[in-house]
């Protein structure tokens, strides 16, 4: 274990790790490749949860499925995950099939069913094949167990290389509380979370007792100093899904303006940067990991304008994945992102190199700079020198891997 | 010359096919590749000109001077163009170096400097190389001729791959009246032309008699409909550029409200329309053109907001490279357009085969969407049965040819 500020991190720990959680990812046959396509996390008693789910008007219907869910105060005993088939665009057969799967999940488990949540990724417009998903339930349920998180994170895979988890834990009061979570994605991936956006699916399990406005405030800003810093490709998915599951296991309750939900958000937070942060370095062919950050903007909408154009440029990924500083490409994409400022007093830096001072080259040759851009992660600084906001979108380079992938992905 | 309408196509004409217009294109030096990099168009006698220039905040030296003659009124007798440098973000020396431009080609060609535009394409943020366009601009203009404009289409390519041209003519009370244009680009291509946007550079010329109202009224309606409907990769340039110049060389006066007006209207929104295809058909590294029709939407800006959604998702794209009907991408970049539609009301149809209806699919074997995609142009028709309001945008596919010359661009 690494100390890191007040909480320690938990070497690969993930959803198991908070007391009171299960977890399982098996084979149901879903994906042709024969790889796992089902995951499955339980918690023993009762939990409260939060969730964030895609703005995209063309919600899944498991995305229905768990706003329901939610909007009604059901409590958490179990979410149900299959990758290889996204159940959206599927209509009433659809979200029937969603239900369905809370059903058999409940019935395996002897919970009842509203208490079951439902997720799916893969493939749009076709319909589950539901005597496969209802076999897979058996297997999933079946295999539950207390060191089952790293499993259920491979089984969420979808063109994801590896699995996605982190955990951390605290200490209130001489009590230990764990934080653990894990998402999949690796393209698709801009999320915009209407707290209540890629296919990314997160779980975030805790064993603290929480009350669902504390959870619903923790959500709300995790995510936005979280997931909806990442950008891929620009494309937002119909799919996309945040759970923060808190079971109370430890025994330890959190209030709403103490020092411990500080303690608790600051180590919520780090876990959700990992896992955001863990998508954009398995993005879909990427080979390097850049951070945009906006400084001085006039307003923070202005801040966000400006990097989200800048990380969404087909030209500066490119130029990145070419290590060309070409920084032309910065400039323009930051002068029509709709941002407001002076050109003539912008200012640009890559990691501690200055390339553009005053709306100009500054004077740093050509080859230092490029040099430079061969570094696997590197910062894009814009200071707009307008007012005093920031922002920072955390993205990757386009490769021809990533044409690649997505040329061909079907499942 | 094929009849199209009510317009003549004039075969391989271009900016020399009007009377009193002269061109060149020739090798000052400025490109390291030793290709023609200076054209010079040049009307016999004073013309009227309307101009359409880019909406970045980083608005290139040339752009800006353009925008100041436009302003002052002053009449057209030239524009000097450089293509390998952009002289974008050069700061003041480079404002200074676009006024010179026009002084040494004014002095050549004795007339007042006013009279002369400059437009630059190219890299950004280098400093013109002075004597290199001096020498070039002497070329240009010993080199001038009513036969020129081919030359001219030549020198002003960067990425492209082959000169765009187009010609038109019509008749007016007995007399022919010749609309002639070229446009350059193929990368940094999403127009949002402030009619008064790529580095698109377009010059259409016309020996008609047209005032500055009409002039100004042909612009903004005819760039609506033809360069503000393109995206290649959604990056928006320091210096689009499109100039319409009128000289009255033909002897016909054109009024508002006429006939003959909308005959002209016609032929010319022919003309740019022609023009910004062949931007889409020259796109960096495309081998499919495609057209994204958004119809009954509840407005016409949810329309244009679906439509540029479509066109420009990356996923969409690299599916159209595959050949993949992977519709599921279309709806999503739909659903999180940010135009509004009921998801179960959706339709989408490829050419001539239905794949959505209802927001489901709608049955069509996917090997038979999989074979019409191999088509070098499809549409992809969207009807969002919201509303009355259609757009199209022209765009195409991105393969491994894009990232190749984007992560390598230098001049």
């Amino acid at each position: 274990m690494k100390k890191k500020k007040s909480f320690d991190i938990i070497a690969k720990g993930g959803v198991t790790s908070p007391k009171g959680f299960k977890a399982s990812g098996i084979c149901a046959g879903i994906k042709k490749s024969g790889k796992d396509d089902m995951a499955l996390i339980y918690s023993e008693v009762p939990a409260l949860f939060s969730g964030a789910f895609t703005s995209c008007l063309f919600e899944a219907a498991p995305v229905t499925l768990c706003k329901e869910r939610l909007a009604s105060d059901s409590k958490f005993r179990a979410v149900i995950i299959n990758s290889g088939n996204a159940n959206a665009c599927t209509g009433t057969p659809g979200y029937k099939n969603a239900q369905k799967m809370s059903e058999i999940t409940a019935a395996e488990l002897s919970v009842a069913p509203e208490n079951v949540l439902v997720s799916s990724t893969g493939r749009i417009g076709v319909q589950l094949p539901m005597p496969v998903i209802k076999h897979g339930i058996k297997l999933a349920a079946a295999a539950l167990s207390e060191k089952g998180g790293d499993k259920a994170a491979k089984a969420i895979m979808t063109t994801d290389t590896r699995p996605k988890e982190s955990a951390v834990s605290i200490k209130i009061n001489g009590k230990k509380v764990t934080i653990g979570g894990m998402t999949k994605g690796a393209g698709m991936i801009a999320p915009k979370l209407n707290v209540p956006h890629a296919t990314m699916l997160t779980y975030i399990t805790t064993d603290a007792d929480i009350g669902k406005p504390l959870l619903r405030a923790l959500m709300s800003e995790g995510v936005n100093r979280s997931f909806n810093c990442v950008t891929i490709d620009g494309d937002t998915s119909t799919n996309d899904t945040v759970l923060l599951i808190a079971n109370g296991s430890s025994g330890v309750s959190i209030k709403k303006g103490t020092k411990e939900a500080a303690l608790f958000a600051e180590a919520l937070y780090f876990v959700m940067e990992d896992l955001a942060k863990q998508i954009v370095y398995d993005g879909e062919g990427m080979t390097k990991f850049v951070t945009v950050t906006v400084n001085n903007a006039a307003s923070a909408k202005d801040a966000e304008l400006c990097a989200r154009s800048v990380a969404s440029s087909l030209l500066c990924k490119t130029a990145w994945f070419g290590s060309d500083p070409n920084w032309g490409r910065v400039l323009a994409a930051a002068g029509y992102s709709g941002a407001t400022f002076k050109p003539e007093k912008f200012s640009l830096d890559y990691d501690e190199k200055p390339v553009v001072r005053n709306g100009q080259d500054a004077g740093t040759p050509e080859k230092a700079l490029a040099k430079l851009m061969k570094r696997p992660e590197f910062t894009v600084k814009i200071d707009l020198n307008a007012g005093k906001h920031s922002h920072t979108i955390w993205t990757n380079d386009i490769s021809y891997e990533y044409v690649e992938i997505n040329a061909d992905y079907h499942t």
